[in-house]
């Protein structure tokens, strides 16, 4: 079974919108075990459409269409489906209802335009449409199963799990997927895979994927097999394996981010924190309270900007500064336990640097930053040089800090 | 003159990557006036990629391809092209010459895997990639103009910059193109787009695109003359009208965010700034001081989650807290005075809310907001009701009160 993806819009071809349905849909017929082999975007022309839909007909056999469903005249998609696979438009008495019902529950009045949508190709099935207007369809059509969705994202990720992954399964998967993701902050991505050179012969069938971001590496793993296979074993080995090569990196898997790995592990030791942030701007307190429940353990933050304001405020000594700078290991430490005392947090998080592009030097360049933090248990400042560019030092500088606290509060559990 | 983009890679198509370089493309293709009229994405895959080829170069007459020129054995891109445009690939020792050259400049010795890199199809045309290691190439065949780029998003992008469009230019375009996008906050796209009912007869030929963010809404204006054509007056007039139908909503037109509107503005007067966020949690500060050389203006910024350090910290009085709660005008104002008190800026911004979530209650709904900004001449504080989105809540919040203060200092002009 192999997939080709079609996104029907102009505003995909001109760049205005960047197709993430399309990653959405790979992403989940990937996980389901279904191999995607193209994605096809087109505007909203009937004979490009055409065109599309006729080389797409040959070469796999299924299709996600997205897009051009809406009421208004460019949303030509259903016709041009339905003329293309002979099966005229029937209209469908139970959408018209569910659409007046859906408009009154609104306080609006359904326009005349909005008959059309009651409409369905011949012989295909409905995809109910719980959050919008328009209703999605599914016909199979010379052992071709094509799937016709909305392309507004919530609607279609909620057809697509509700409606086309069930029918899928029902029509017979290839079998079980395996899929794991493991995070990582600390290691380049060269290093991490020094570690991976034997893995494929190790662990036969299992794909290895290390997918770089502005912080750190993560890493896939993933792995079709049939239930009797065999292969669950290999695949939790593999992970396993994963772990350990990945050591003290790791800060998590799947869903989490490193700021919920941080905010969980503040909860378990009931311990409260503030942050003291210069060049990171805030960046680090808008990371932990994206979190809802942050109120729990983020205590409060200040961001220091000038040195006179980490003097006064958070009653850095101006020997120091003058001495060593306010970019410097002993104004990183005086800040946190500044933001401590100031607050009465349990923990003091401390970032002090250069994120650029201007304001670096031959001895502290741009890129240089010093992490400070301290509980109870621990006191300890970390020392990076990282790039050039001012937005990506600022993600690094945050995600490294908060891997600071993740380490400091792992090794003491 | 119609293109296709062809973007090759496994990860694009298992949705482990989102394709931004299609995006980036068609919006430059777009912008040069040149349509793009499909995207076509295929996998590391002989066959495959030799359909897209097939399909691609009898339906338009510039492919831009992107992905596959690495060392390794998944980077298939050049000998596919090579095969199905019949032109062997050939050894080019100038380029041989600038991979070692780049190696040695980075202190890495040059694998002999990177000697295929100095390889492209006869006939074709070096575009060279300073950025790495893998150069494009330019190849005219039957009429059709390919262009093929590295697929790491930096490189293309300076590659399209560099090469392909002037490239492009000396092939000749269409015509000349025309481009402004307006930005406002604070209005609707609905009651926005009621101005524009008659704009399609107003300006003939000047298309309008309504673009709806996170935190507002865009207008794109786009034009396609020719030299001659007189449509340059029928342009300025477009935008003209555009500009006073967004009124005061109007923050910025093309490179601007908020973010550096604000900047500008406090750098005019020679204000500086201080924020007390509360449910933003340091956003307002990390979007200002995203912006090189915000250190200018940008004096302090405090995050008061808790109530407690609202009244400590900001010297909110209890008894406002008590009276008309956290979330209310009073404490904004309060919050807006104190953090001025506490860092001797010129101008204060404030903002309590419920990001959500939890935590909202009848009276006090998720997505309320205040606002407060004081200033020698200023005294303000607006209250707005947005989602149920904790992150959008966050986005929305922070731009808004960034609004507030540009509407401020704009009026003081």
């Amino acid at each position: 079974m192999i997939a080709e993806i079609i996104s029907i819009g102009d505003e995909l071809l001109n760049g205005i919108t960047v197709n993430t349905n399309a990653s959405f849909i790979g992403q989940q017929l990937t996980c389901a075990g279904i191999e995607v082999s193209w994605i096809e975007t087109v505007g909203d022309d009937v004979d490009r459409l055409r065109d599309t839909l006729m080389h797409a007909s040959k070469r796999v056999n299924i299709i996600i269409i997205t897009g051009g469903l809406g009421p208004t005249h460019d949303d030509i998609t259903k016709k041009v489906v339905a003329d293309f696979f002979k099966q005229p438009l029937v209209f469908q008495p139970v959408i018209y209802q569910r659409l007046e019902a859906f408009f009154k529950s609104r306080g609006r009045t359904m326009s005349p335009l909005n008959r059309s949508q009651a409409e369905i190709p011949r012989g295909a099935e409905i995809l109910e449409n719980r959050l919008g207007t328009a209703p999605g369809f599914y016909l199979l059509k010379n052992r071709v199963h094509i799937f016709v969705l909305p392309g507004v994202p919530g609607e279609m990720q909620r057809m697509m799990q509700t409606s086309v992954l069930p029918k899928l399964k029902h029509i017979g998967l290839p079998g079980i997927h395996f899929l794991k993701t493991l995070h990582t902050i600390g290691i380049s991505e060269s290093s991490l895979n020094e570690a991976f050179i034997t893995f494929k012969d190790m662990f036969p069938g299992v794909r290895l994927a290390s997918l770089p971001n502005a912080q750190g590496v993560s890493l896939r793993l993933s792995m079709n097999a049939s239930e009797k296979s065999g292969g669950k074993p290999i695949f939790k080995r593999a992970v396993e394996f994963t772990r350990e090569a990945a050591g003290q990196y790791l800060y998590g898997e799947d869903e989490d981010t490193i700021e919920s790995v941080v905010g969980n592990l503040l909860l378990k030791h009931n311990y409260s924190i503030a942050v003291a942030e210069s060049c990171t701007g805030g960046l680090i307190g808008h990371r932990l309270t994206n979190i809802s429940g942050s109120s729990q353990y983020f205590q409060c933050g200040v961001v220091t900007y000038s040195d006179w304001v980490k003097i006064d405020l958070l009653k850095v000594p101006e020997s120091v500064i003058r001495k060593y700078g306010a970019v410097s290991k002993k104004t990183a430490i005086a800040m946190a336990k500044g933001v401590i005392h100031l607050s009465g947090a349990d923990a003091g998080l401390s970032v002090t640097g250069i994120a650029g592009p201007t304001g670096g030097s031959k001895g502290k360049p741009v890129g240089l930053v010093y992490i400070g933090y301290i509980d109870k248990y621990h006191h300890t400042v970390e020392k990076f040089i990282f790039s050039q560019d001012r937005i990506l030092n600022k993600m690094r500088f945050s995600g490294y800090a908060l891997d600071l606290v993740r380490r400091m509060l792992q090794d003491s559990t």
